[in-house]
């Protein structure tokens, strides 16, 4: 498979490297062609791993994730171009985090709307799964770094979009029976807005190496 | 200990009836004196068990704990009184849903602020602890229906204040090991906004008998 990786901050990167580790080719995109953190990722992953700017790598890709910071999410898919994102998946990981004002941070938007769904209003042809935005880049990559088993959650208007990226998502290692769908696209709200805890919580363990389990009354 | 529940609806009803049970004696508060579901919770519950207006009830208690729904909660804690609530730990269960825009429900107030925030800045000298709205009520007074360690949440200014209410929460059934402080109040808005996620999960799941686990890399 063919992947574009938008961002080449942590997440981006992290997921880039899995991907070709996994036999994939992967363009990473930036929103200049010369990108530094793009051009040395690039290099290292030798000839499958590609970097260019957002529109040469969605242009690339068979499936895009956008790993930009949610506030930048839209100017960077806009940049991609509406036609290379068309009839793709659209892998959304990113979180809306407003770092102007302190620690804990804000949300860019909440509540009434998402990200996510900003994005799939945006690009109507664009097939857009939330997806990843719960764990962070190392628990993504690794979920068997946390014993027992955790839950990833996606939401999406596309139930064949969804079923492909709990296939990829179990490239990442993630069970199938551990990935919960919520339903449709305005269901990424609420996992948008777990950031909030799962920011505290990261500052109350002292780490970003964990996640939640959901468990029930049997 | 005297505690007053402000409140008549299930979570209400749920917690005061926990509260009989352990020796403890419960004024049931609601909008008005004769409130029926007061009137039945108080003759089935006997002696220990009493009921009365808002005001009533916080007068009579020494903890208070507010199981209105999340947009109600200012009214009734403002017919509690400012007088009834001062010094008290006042533990705020609610959930601040707007069902007027259908189901998965809005929030009233969401990221930048919250019920419990504003509880605790319209009466600063009541003792503020967010607790127990990320679970519904059966699983709050029996936490052993769901096998294996699961968490709570609390948020609040008051450190002793917080030291009784999971002296309290233990009275239910909760491990203290099991209940995650997550700072002062305005870490309450994450326990709000996950609400969001909680509910969707409901709808998926069929039931409400869950809750979650933090699981953590070793």
């Amino acid at each position: 498979m063919r992947y574009a990786v938008l961002g080449t901050g942590i997440v981006g990167r992290t997921l880039a490297s899995k991907l070709l580790e996994l036999g994939h080719e992967v363009t990473m995109g930036s929103r200049s062609a010369g990108n530094e953190a793009a051009t040395a990722w690039a290099s290292d992953g030798g000839e499958p791993a590609h970097h260019g700017t957002f529109r040469d790598a969605a242009a690339a890709g068979d499936v895009v994730i956008n790993a930009t910071a949610g506030e930048g999410a839209l100017a960077a898919l806009e940049s991609a171009g509406e036609e290379n994102l068309e009839g793709k998946v659209l892998i959304d990981t990113s979180n809306a985090i407003d770092h102007s004002s302190g620690f804990p941070p804000l949300l860019t938007v909440a509540n009434t709307d998402s990200v996510a769904e900003q994005i799939q209003r945006r690009f109507p042809r664009a097939r857009v799964v939330k997806a990843l935005n719960t764990v962070n880049a190392e628990v993504m990559v690794n979920p068997g770094m946390i014993d027992g088993g955790h839950n990833l959650f996606i939401a999406g208007d596309d139930a064949a979009a969804k079923a492909e990226v709990v296939a990829f998502l179990a490239g990442l290692g993630w069970a199938a029976d551990d990935v919960i769908d919520l339903g449709d696209i305005t269901n990424a709200r609420a996992l948008e807005m777990y950031l909030t805890l799962w920011i505290r919580l990261m500052r109350r363990l002292g780490n970003a190496r964990f996640n939640i389990r959901v468990v029930r009354a049997s």
